[in-house]
């Protein structure tokens, strides 16, 4: 690949020089170069598309790194990487060693702030803008924030304070009408009015379209730019919040761009500007099917095909598709809630089947919780169906909403474990430990398919009373046939799959597999091995956990989540006061955020993969 | 205390039958008794004075318990309980097998969906309201929000969800333009100019001012209430977020409250009723201190004068208002955050000394937490000032905004451990454990107010780095002399405070003098006891657990915090692999909801006050 004049863009510096044609030169360069790249090295293409000249037009204009961008989520900040000294490194996106999927302050001073999960920017942008006012700096602060971004309580929070408070910050609305699934909620509802509102449409038309390039066009921008409310006539949600607000205008278009944030920078206060973008912009396909090429995977750039494996494995978010919808169809208790992990989770099974009984809540995961913890109270059975690391946005409200109350709310999480390629910010390394803590909770994981629609199954039942959680990783299941028939879990029952006299191995989850693996690389010497499925966290099998400690001489624990608070503690705590002669030694994900790479990668840097679990086992024989 | 109507209702069946002017004076009946109640056994007067007429009407108005009324918080309910059958239980308010301070589930089939924390109802609502449209059934649903909770993110994602569902809910706006201290925010300036603005005070006064009681009247209200928006015209946040807005009424005028919901009730979809209310309505002195009456404690009725000790030991709280303020003298890089805890987390000071750098972001313990996170990654030292049980709502901004990206910020956590007649929604019983699995995080707790001080001045020495917690408990210190002074907190290392031989307890926090009460209660069997105060538990001084360990057949941990997941869990790890002969005994608060009841009977019922502290060890010699 060879660009004219991408490949002479080593730092924004470069691009203060070219001129509103070359500009439009470069974005579309940095667009062939993105696609290039995400073609062979998957990442999340969509939205970076779209947003390429919002990244453009940012660091043309104002003086970074002293002025500062803050990305929201941050899949949208791959022209931000590319030309802000990442162009080469970006081949090695999301790759172990090479460049975070998402903005990194330890990556580039050109990151004012880290992301990965939503609806942050404003709050950050305030903190650093409000530093630099108490420091008596000049300094610009931009945030970036989605409008799926925007049904976040966090980011009302922000603009709420920023409102309020008169500091100086500038808040780019990309509004693209859609996250990975089609955007939900009255905010989204509102926005999409906006820009279909007749006064939007003629005020553009009219004065983006016929005016031409020239005087007249800048004279009227800048003679209506001092109104309060530019374009959008009437008075927006947004000046109510305190803001000054401009816009729709279009952020695929890099000179209205550029003139537009060149005009409104300097004014005082709050300002949010509101820019229509289309994700995808650029390559057909994608803005053609704009849910599926959020993160295609790799692809073929002549025809548009994403390249998939054929025959390939059930996932286990297939398995809690098809497991809601079976148990749904007899039970019509049964509701399916997700903030806005549609098709990620798989809820869309439900959807698809029970439309009037599957509730997308957007980006908003304690609302999910709490509206789960409703439905629960008036006598159905919520699944909230939600990511570990989203999770932690709902912990208050498990603990105060429905675990007080011992409410019957299904937690289903996914991405669970380590992830793979979204890096540190998306571990699921936490919700073991943060469960472990909560009274009521039952809490447990799965080996493998069956076992976890089997689970899924039991938690319906009458005898699982209050809150219940299964977690599950991303990915591929063990290949499993799978019975017809439910079977029943007993609660806080663990197995013991194989039975050995020196070595007692307790695993909880899918990781059991990684230990199974670890016994055949073994041999005749995994004979010395107990290998036990906890299955159950909370309530752990206590008797279980004291046979393994009088008939073994050290009991290994292995789990995918946080090696501090999870089922190393519970085994530990469990011990404790017996006096056991049995030595306890936790393998799991080690007491550090752990960056991107393959999920292989990341098990083996955490010596829970095979190789490391046997190795573990080895050293005390 | 006799009263005339009050002393007949049972349950909201025998207010159905009351004409407006029994109505009147019930809720004036109503008032008095809290009064009454509330002058000898404190409880949250000011919000409760303020809401009976909303409470009466709409139990006047709705069917209830079959229909439902959620309270957000749940200060406000106390005419709810006392006419839903808890009028003589109403005196056993706060505290032990008494009444909830806040509605509950278990208490009552009247208190539909539980509170404590603020911003809940809306989306508890709308899980009722759905389940009840989803089985057919025609029940009525009333959200009732004061706009101190509606700066709370989760507060918005309902109104989000609910505006966009169509779903039959009605929100009552309950707007006193205060929750303990002054509202702050844009949404609160809004409401205001709503409140303050020509149309609707000319409005008032001429329709319900002079129009009388009569038919006129009646017409008047039936023809406006079928326009969009009742009485305040210009379109609102509210109706473009999907819901139907009326008001403003006055929501201390029990006939204007009951005639406009009769009249709304019925209709379809999302409804917004805002009312304005006067918090301390009836009683004089709570009018004019609005802040201090939210919760007076003691006083005399006559008079208005709240009954305080004399000479009273300063409070943590103080501790922490002049070291914050001392030190921001000297450091300019140092500015508070307190989401609406002002007064009570005492921040206030900091507020007097240095308005400009302290931000009271009002009910939004997410954007608290990431707003803090800004400013440190701008240069700041910010110290974000919150309750253990409301930073449950800043877990993920915790993990994902500070620790991730290794950030300065100084948590200083108030109302940690047992808060008494608060009860189970609000004991800090969760933060040692669900900050001791977050990487990078520094957690610390004094055992008194020296250490308290000198731990918040060496957490701004340079050798602290990244996140750092120091949680002190709510209430009197130990009433020592405060050195001018700070000393160095060595980082990570505990201090033996006295040394024996056969049993070591280790305590980490203020729980730390019941296990000094406890060594007196031995008397001389004291001296076979070692006592360690940790001081911190990430890093845990695991030099000093293995010296414990080595050292006495038994440890002893005391918190007041989980006994899951805790120091007892960090222990129980540190001690694991080293097949030690120590058995480890964990004390502090069990894995359950701990119900109100005085700091002392909680202590008791965990076991953690000096007896039982004592009982534990004894067990052991």
């Amino acid at each position: 690949m060879e660009f004219r004049l991408l490949d002479k863009i080593n730092s924004p510096a470069d691009i203060k020089s070219l001129n509103v044609r070359q500009l439009e030169t470069l974005c579309e360069e940095i667009r062939e170069y993105m696609i290039e790249c995400c073609a062979s090295n998957p990442g999340h293409l969509g939205a970076s598309l779209g947003s390429v000249e919002i990244a453009v037009a940012l660091h043309y204009v104002f003086n970074t790194p002293e002025d500062k961008i803050v990305w929201d989520v941050g899949h949208q900040a791959y022209a931000h990487k590319i030309i802000t000294g990442r162009r080469e490194l970006f081949k090695l996106n999301r790759k172990k060693d090479g460049l975070s999927g998402f903005p990194k302050m330890s990556e580039s001073p050109y990151d004012s702030f880290g992301a990965g999960h939503a609806s942050t920017s404003v709050s950050a942008a305030l903190g650093l803008a409000t530093a630099a006012r108490l420091q008596g700096k000049d300094t610009k602060v931009v945030a970036v924030l989605g409008d799926g971004a925007f049904s976040g309580g966090l980011a009302y929070e922000g603009i709420n304070n920023a409102g309020a408070s008169g500091t100086d910050i500038l808040v780019i609305l990309n509004d693209n009408q859609i996250a990975i699934d089609e955007n939900v909620g009255a905010m989204h509802n509102y926005l999409l009015k906006m820009s279909t509102s007749k006064t939007y449409n003629s005020m553009k038309n009219k004065i983006w379209g016929f005016l031409g390039n020239g005087w007249l066009r800048r004279s009227l921008q800048k003679a209506v730019i001092s109104t309060k409310n530019y374009f959008f006539k009437h008075s927006t949600i947004f000046s109510g919040m305190g803001f000054r607000y401009f816009g729709i205008i279009d952020g695929n278009n890099i000179k209205d761009l550029v003139n537009t944030i060149n005009r409104i920078k300097n004014l005082n206060g709050p300002k949010l500007l509101h820019v229509r973008t289309v994700k995808g912009k650029g390559y057909k396909p994608a803005e053609e099917n704009q849910s599926i090429w959020h993160a295609p995977g790799k692809f073929d750039i002549e025809t548009g095909e994403r390249i998939r494996t054929e025959g390939a494995p059930l996932k286990y978010q297939n398995i809690f598709g098809r497991t809601i919808v079976k148990l749904a169809e007899k039970d019509s208790r049964i509701v399916g809630i997700t903030p806005a992990m549609l098709s990620g989770g798989q809820l869309s099974d439900m959807m698809k089947a029970f439309p009037e009984r599957t509730f997308d809540v957007g980006i908003a995961e304690e609302h999910a919780v709490t509206f789960s913890a409703g439905l629960a109270a008036n006598g159905m059975i919520p699944f909230c169906n939600i990511y570990s690391s989203f999770l932690q946005r709902g912990f208050d409200q498990i603990i105060h909403d429905v675990a007080l109350q011992d409410l019957k709310v299904i937690f289903t999480i996914d991405r669970a474990g380590l992830v793979g390629e979204d890096g540190a910010t998306h571990q699921g390394a936490f919700d073991l430990a943060y469960l472990r803590i909560i009274p009521n909770l039952t809490e447990m994981a799965p080996i493998d398919e069956i076992e976890m629609q089997d689970m899924i199954y039991s938690a319906t039942l009458d005898e699982y009373t209050g809150p219940i959680s299964i977690r599950y990783p991303r990915g591929n299941c063990q290949g499993l046939e799978l019975p017809e028939e439910f079977s029943k879990i007993e609660k806080g029952k663990a197995v013991r799959l194989t039975q050995g006299s020196e070595i007692a191995v307790l695993s909880i989850g899918t990781i059991g597999n990684q230990v199974k693996k670890a016994l055949e690389m073994l041999g005749d010497d995994s004979s010395r091995v107990s290998h036990y499925n906890m299955r159950f966290l909370r309530p752990l099998d206590t008797t279980a956990v004291e046979q393994a400690a009088s008939s073994h001489k050290v009991i290994i624990t292995v789990e995918d989540g946080s090696v501090v608070g999870g089922l190393y503690s519970a085994v530990c705590e469990t011990l404790a006061d017996k006096n056991t002669m049995c030595s306890v030694i936790g393998l799991g994900i080690p007491d550090r955020f752990i960056e991107q790479g393959t999920v292989a990668q990341q098990l083996s840097e955490c010596g829970i993969d095979a190789e490391g679990i046997c190795k573990a086992i080895r050293y005390f024989f």
